[in-house]
């Protein structure tokens, strides 16, 4: 990522932007129908929204846990999101009931946490690094802020402004204070959301402290497991002492690698970027272009998937990407979805907007299935059902109903609400337009709003028709990514030809718009067989597909059992095919591989000597993020054996010849 | 495994047997100059030993841990075995020490055990699935057998005939005895050699009665836990309610499938095989040739590693052989040697021999360090050593000096010690040679001693030269295994050549013998390049190089970082060389694969487009069973990947062309 002065972008939001297209519309219009009152029935089955009456007592079911209103809160932001593109009374209804709840919950001095409110109330604070009650302050306070923005009821913000400040009287350096932070970041951002829509500096300054005071010595969690055991209160043991784990091991502008459980991490970032975008601090740029650079270059699937284990649901070691084990948490994604459209903002880089794209199309939206009831907790990028067990058992074959740790189902739900505000950007002099679909925006450019019609089959083509309007003719600049997968794009303004000049990701036309004016983009869209790092031993000798924005994969009910024993051949061609009935329309891939012969294995052995013969079959891959909407519970693979190129031959070859020449 | 009515052959004693080879004998030497020394002196310094002095007190250092009697055990019966061909007073007098102390240790009904004698003592019995007190009186059994059998005296015997006694009172199916058996599998076979030491057939049946009462209903494992949970007393769980873990899922007879911790399974069904031979009791051979033909068939390892995960330290499911997560513990292959032992004399079938040869020179002996000091105690197909932590923490880089469940390194001593046993059966009309080595050895055959020199460099080649000497000339069979690894085998006696008919891995040369006599056996011992079933996911597109009986890998040192990233071509030759400076004396293997041009890779980026040039580079194998004797905690690899066979190319061609015709 470049270190240049970074571009004055300002994010839109998504009410700016309605999408008409055949791939997120429908998404949307089921999250709306489908996911939102799923969620909301689950959260009132498991207690999660009653818990607000403080009713419960030792002995009844359903104790409160400690993470449960975070639900409740991104539940409300999904939802409220909803009301803003589709008003909804009876939803509008729920959301005041649940106000209401939250109201009556909320303590003389503004604390609001069902579980430490009724289950353990002499905990309140005592363990920050494990026990979720900043982080569940933050999920609320962004559920109030977009349930105010949705419907101008200030009942729930001025509930969570009374929470975040009793947040800063009791966090801070001053005497009598806490100087502790959240072991699982989240209130950081909310924080800058609340001062966004109330205007309250004081929120601000919070996150600000929470961010530069996270990791300094002596390190708050140190003296607080001590503080813990003196009063013989059990950890939960997640941090232990390895405070990586929860990016507390050292200051976050010393930071320079990606640690520790990976949501945490991608709520820091986010928290960072958005402090240095509302305070102007320089400092924190250089810690958030390494953690960047170091995630994208080392530790990223190609998915846009992070975290490689559950032993610690997050990171591990450079290059260490386990297809079979990955922990790929939909949250994560989801978060590093909102950490790069952050960045984005602050760099205007098209490497950002590659990532955004990449894990938007697949790791995040693989986590809900098609119809919109049920949900991947854990993304990986190979599945084998019967090793989703013992070792492997944070692996699900198909995806759940709900989880006891219930954080993806509604992470997902308001990314999807709200995600037309990742396709575009504007400025004064210039409209970023980052992902391509078809629909409309309304721009705030050059002191007017300029209306962009955008017409396009993509992700499943690269054709794409924008129409401008705008009041008055204009002199702006258009900047229109070209993405890093793209080897060929061409460009016509007003059907004359316009030289593609991509740099840093993006083609700007700078000239005098004026209403009807007509860009044509075309963006090649080849197969691509990625390959991975040879760092990346897991991938060795294997390529993924990838065609546009979408990486695809094999499923067994395409293509038969024990899909590792595929291999591609070098010449491996595939041709994409539109396929209207198939997973609410998709574009498949066909072509051909290998694969061993089973006659040669009748007889029960286990090992032979000789080489099997092997078959050419027919295979066809899918997009990663609608795998597993067909027959769950089934085998899935994205990266799959391939035959070297013959290059590789003859160099071969031509090395023997050289060896033998050099004995004579 | 063919069913026909088995042979009778007999299991020689490794006193018969002397090696004077260039594989064997040295590990036999460093086994008994290096080795047992450090095993006691690390059994003297954990307190293991003076556990048994009874004087252990909550507060003090050493706790006796419930399995350390098993570990002493083990040590007594590998330097007994050791005495038996190389008497050494300092080492005798060592073991009477222990002798004297397990004397005084015993308690006056005959019970014997450090831990639940001083630290729990209410608990006697109450936790057979778990707590191993049978387990550890059977080890203590075999080092008392053994040792008696190396000097004749019968202190030791005595005491645990004593404790024998007790348990034949404690556990059967009369009125007022405990109908249980162990969790840890180990006292059927120990009583099997106790009852053949002695002649007391009391063993025998109570050996008969652990093995008949296994997995019955009600399953006593769980009325323990009952019992259990009544008086408050925790389990660790290890076992819970799946008492496949234990094998004590269902009675023996009716078990098909090897299942649970891999270790005890292997001790089970060397107690059924025992008793089987000695009862004549024909019901159980069902079930071993069942079982066999199940773990040969489904879940081995081409090294002769058992156990997929350390989630049970077993087996998990059909074809799941992982190869950087195996467990393939030490003890697990040195107790399928035992078994495969036992399994060769019940049928004489070369495939029994095959699997007990592929174990022995592989997966076992890679268990110890060359120099005798270190031991793995999970012994993997593939070693990178950044990996070897967190979920992957129960595999080490490097070989280990102890360990806190120190059960491998004596196991691998007696093992090592008594290796010549394996080499030969007699019978009344036969001499069956299962392996080949330099040496000696003198058989039981037709009423006489029949001497057998053999002069071989095997494994490292397959030029064997038997010479036979006996008192009398003697018509009988002189049974040549002719390993499945051999393509081609040719035979002369008395230098004129013989036809090899090899019949169930045999080939037979029935006539009448006199001193003077020589064999000449050649057995062509080509690279083998060997697939794994397709089933076996992470095998597929890759082989593992094997000459003779060794399976080889690369490491880094030979061949540089990233080993995955090799490739075979598919014309890979690769070319012995015996190197006496390496290793002790080994044959390497040198070839040529293909690697990715780092120089590509520049610059950070994590994923590329289009394919990687690749280079030829050298590459060399060693046997691996002596990885990771010069630079520890390197990589190491066993299946490498490889482009397939021309055959295929020309397969998918021709499938292409098809389908062009089926167009036109």
């Amino acid at each position: 990522m470049a270190t240049r002065k970074p571009h004055p972008l300002s994010a839109v939001s998504f009410t700016q932007v309605s999408l008409h297209d055949a791939f997120w519309a429908p998404r949307q219009r089921v999250n709306r129908k489908i996911t939102l009152p799923i969620e909301y029935q689950q959260c009132r089955k498991t207690g999660r929204i009653d818990a607000f009456k403080l009713e419960w007592k030792p002995g009844l079911p359903n104790e409160p846990h400690i993470f449960w209103d975070s639900d409740v809160g991104k539940w409300i932001e999904a939802a409220a999101y909803s009301l803003m593109t589709h008003p909804d009374k009876k939803l509008e209804a729920r959301i005041d009931g649940v106000a209401a709840l939250m109201a009556r919950a909320q303590q003389p001095d503004g604390y609001l946490n069902a579980h430490f409110t009724v289950v353990e109330p002499e905990k309140r604070w005592a363990n920050l690094s494990e026990w979720h009650e900043l982080y569940c302050a933050g999920h609320l306070m962004e559920g109030a802020v977009a349930y105010y923005e949705a419907t101008g009821k200030r009942a729930m913000l001025d509930v969570m402004c009374r929470y975040a400040d009793l947040i800063c009287k009791v966090f801070g350096r001053g005497p009598g204070q806490k100087r502790g932070y959240c072991g699982h970041e989240e209130v950081e951002l909310a924080l800058v959301k609340l001062y966004r829509a109330t205007g309250a500096k004081r929120y601000l300054s919070q996150a600000k402290y929470f961010i530069d005071e996270r990791g300094q010595a002596p390190n708050y969690f140190k003296l607080e497991a001590e503080a813990l055991q003196k009063k013989g209160w059990k950890k939960l043991g997640w941090v232990g002492s390895d405070y990586s784990y929860c990016q507390a091991h050292r200051p976050v502008r010393e930071q320079g690698q990606v640690v520790g459980h990976a949501v945490r991490a991608m709520y820091l970032y986010c928290g960072m970027a958005d402090v240095a975008t509302e305070t102007g601090d320089a400092t924190l740029r250089p810690a958030l272009k390494r953690l960047w650079n170091h995630l994208t270059h080392r530790r990223l699937y190609v998915t846009g998937g992070i975290g490689s284990t559950r032993h610690n649901e997050g990171f591990t070691f450079d290059y260490d990407l386990p297809n079979e084990t990955a922990y790929c948490e939909t949250c994560a994604s989801v978060g590093l979805v909102f950490w790069a459209h952050r960045m984005l903002q602050l760099t205007g880089d098209g490497e950002v907007a590659d990532i955004l794209e990449r894990t938007l199309y697949n790791g995040a939206l693989s986590g809900v299935s098609l119809d919109g009831k049920r949900f991947f907790y854990a993304n990986p990028l190979a599945v084998y059902p019967a090793a989703c067990t013992g070792a492997q058992a944070h692996v699900a074959a198909e995806r759940q109903e709900w989880f006891g740790c219930a954080c993806c189902p509604p992470n997902i739900a308001r990314l999807i609400a709200s995600v037309g505000q990742y396709f575009y950007s504007q400025s004064e002099k210039a409209a970023w337009i980052h992902l391509y679909a078809q629909g409309d925006a309304a721009l705030r450019v050059a002191g007017q709003t300029v209306r962009l019609r955008t017409d396009t089959r993509y992700p499943w083509d690269g054709e794409i028709r924008m129409r401008l309007a705008m009041p008055n003719p204009a002199r702006f600049t258009l900047a229109l990514r070209i993405p890093a997968w793209c080897p060929e794009a061409s460009l016509a303004v007003n059907h004359t030809p316009w030289r593609v000049q991509s740099a840093r990701g993006y083609t700007k036309i700078s000239r005098r718009w004026e209403s009807g004016d007509v860009v044509n983009l075309r963006l090649s869209m080849p197969v691509l067989q990625v390959e991975a790092h040879p760092k990346v031993r897991g991938n060795c000798g294997r390529v993924a597909l990838q065609r546009g924005p979408l990486v695809y994969c094999v499923e067994q009910v395409d293509n038969g059992r024990e899909l590792r024993d595929l291999t591609l051949p070098a010449a491996a061609r595939f041709r994409p095919a539109f396929v209207k009935s198939l997973l609410g329309g998709v574009t498949v891939l066909r072509g051909r591989a290998f694969r061993r012969h089973p006659r040669e294995w009748r007889g029960g052995r286990l090992y032979r000597m000789a080489p099997t013969r092997r078959q050419a079959v027919p295979i066809t891959a899918v997009p990663y993020c609608v795998w597993g909407n067909r027959a769950p519970g089934q085998e899935m693979l994205v990266w799959m054996n391939k035959e070297p190129d013959q290059g590789a031959r003859s160099d071969i070859r031509a090395c023997k010849a050289n060896e033998r020449k050099g004995r004579e």
